[in-house]
């Protein structure tokens, strides 16, 4: 008797399962959270209506009331949108209406690596196009390739993990016009300052944008991610989403934070100044340390000494970063999340320590 | 250009959405919840969890601790057990390992839908193997299906939604033995008194056993399931599920679920207590009702007067129950759940009302 292994299909027993080794750190900047935390205010609010609540019932089917208010949020229309459990469900549900065995999917790499995790589970094809050597968006190869490849999907993070950089709404709007496959932009660091896309959106009915409560929102706990299309498609999505994915407490929180934007936004505000601020101090390391222009609240940044090594000093001083090196392109890169003020004092003067002793 | 919608694939858009009707009704006997619902001390536990906890950091990337509870629960490996966003992500997690254009899966139909739709999104072929006219399963047209298809995976839910029948410990280890498909036995309804079949798990590499804590456990609103097999499968199991599926709050709910079995327990007895009660007041009907046997906390019931017409009946009288009657073979029946003693008592009341005016 062959072993049950077997049916297990090809394409899931080769590729490596995504993860993230469970280290600790009192300074934790390895996941481009939010650091000042959901303001207590909403937290007790989402809590009082959690209490009154009853956890036997099942949540709506369709959450009207959380889909009415993201579309009053971002401008767009109610049956338009479509929220989950997280960017990534939204991302699994986009590729399993799309991708299967034969479909091509464009990607600009190194991105966010649960794009080709979720196209290769489903049987696709990644057509990979390397960022330029200055870490920006090679749009005239996108173009192109979109087009010799017959793509029939294309993701694009912008701003894109881990390098922070940004596609413009003009190149966007060139390889939408110039292509017939769906193009994804997930845009989970849209509140750090980067261009919205939404006025694209009743233009080009092959894109789809990504939007997450995980970063700018402070809820990277409770995964919420919500998907804005033309109508037609989202309806063809939700075939592919599971039934009831976004549990109460989850949809609940959304609810509370979107109608406390004023409580969320001043923290946002502070994590763009905090990210100028930190960009600054970088560039200082002249020589050391080269991080990338970005437009996110992570930066990614070239490391004169090994990454891993760096990794380890930092985190032997209590500071948890991301070690990219073993992406493409990114053998001499580290990314780092803009943390508190105070936090990012304290990651520059272990920085100083760490490089002085070289 | 041809529409984006185009690009969707043909297996989903022939596909009709899982959909139901947000109709609402002060006794809700539609879902198999838990009617007398979660015990306020988990409640006030989990809250103050919760309140202490920071929102903006992700889950845990493998929530170990969960785990550990939930083996020490079930009698299993930890290293055996996947846990998620309800078992609906377990199922698309399972399937989307196995399943992929050309493999079969055995299905025993009518049973839950999602079965099917996440079968088809994946591009699998459905092997339906109709239940006998008593609506209980078919086992030796299971068995011969199995190996006559070359089925890769099989999913048998026992006791089966919506129709309460069970399969045996004898006879799955039977199909276990005789086959070389995957075996997925969905026990979403296990605790209302049916065979464990945890003690199958050492012998039989292929199966794969999943639960839930959205039925007896009372948490149907934060969705959180787990699946168990051999830890070789499980591993492969986690490379197709999306990484923090599960969000904080859900887990937390879990852990302090299962640290309170002592509450949780009477209410699944109580529970227990009144669908034989409910059973027996059914069967009094006579000539107009006849209730399926079930091992789950709902019944399947057919009906002499249409079940829409009951259905609406008994909606105008403020109970929801669940019209099944578009499944194959259920042309005649409703599912009821079973709801709490004032609940079941105002449902027969109902009935009795309804079915004199005939």
């Amino acid at each position: 008797m062959p072993s049950p292994l077997e049916r297990i299909k090809e394409n899931i027993r080769t590729i490596k399962a995504y993860t993230l080794d469970p280290l600790e750190a009192p300074i934790k900047i390895n996941q481009n959270e939010n650091p000042f935390g959901m303001p207590k205010a909403i937290k007790d609010e989402v809590l009082r209506r959690a209490s009154e609540h009853d956890w036997a019932r099942y949540p709506e089917f369709i959450p009207t009331r959380l889909l009415e208010k993201l579309a009053a949020h971002v401008g767009w229309k109610a049956d338009g949108v479509m929220a989950g459990n997280g960017s990534n469900e939204m991302i699994q549900s986009v590729v399993n209406s799309i991708v299967e065995k034969g479909v091509k999917v464009v990607l600009p790499e190194p991105t966010f690596s649960v794009y080709r995790q979720v196209i290769q589970v489903a049987g696709g094809e990644v057509i990979s196009v390397p960022l330029n050597e200055d870490l920006t968006f090679n749009i005239p190869r996108l173009a192109s390739k979109l087009v010799s490849s017959h793509a029939g999907l294309a993701i694009i993070c912008s701003p894109n993990n881990p390098t922070g950089c940004t596609i413009s709404p003009r190149d966007l709007a060139s390889l939408l016009r110039n292509s017939n496959a769906i193009i994804v932009v997930d845009q989970a660091y849209l509140e750090f300052g980067s261009d919205d896309f939404i006025p694209l959106l009743s233009e080009y009915k092959n894109l789809v944008i990504l939007r997450t409560f995980s970063k700018a929102m402070a809820m990277g706990g409770l995964r919420v991610g919500y998907c804005l299309a033309a109508p037609e498609l989202i309806q063809e999505f939700n075939k592919a989403k599971m039934p009831y994915s976004l549990n109460f407490f989850s949809m609940t929180a959304a609810e509370v934070a979107l109608e406390n934007m004023h409580l969320l936004q001043p923290l946002v505000e502070k994590m763009r100044g905090e990210q100028a601020r930190l960009y600054a101090e970088l560039q200082k390391f002249d020589g050391q340390l080269f991080p990338m222009p970005s437009a996110a609240n992570f930066f990614c940044i070239k490391t004169a000494i090994p990454p891993k090594e760096l990794f380890e000093a930092l985190h032997a001083r209590g500071i948890l970063i991301r070690n990219v090196s073993s992406a493409p392109m990114l053998e001499n890169y580290v990314r780092i999340s803009v943390g508190t003020p105070e936090e990012n004092d304290k990651l520059i003067a272990a920085l100083k320590e760490i490089l002085a002793l070289r």
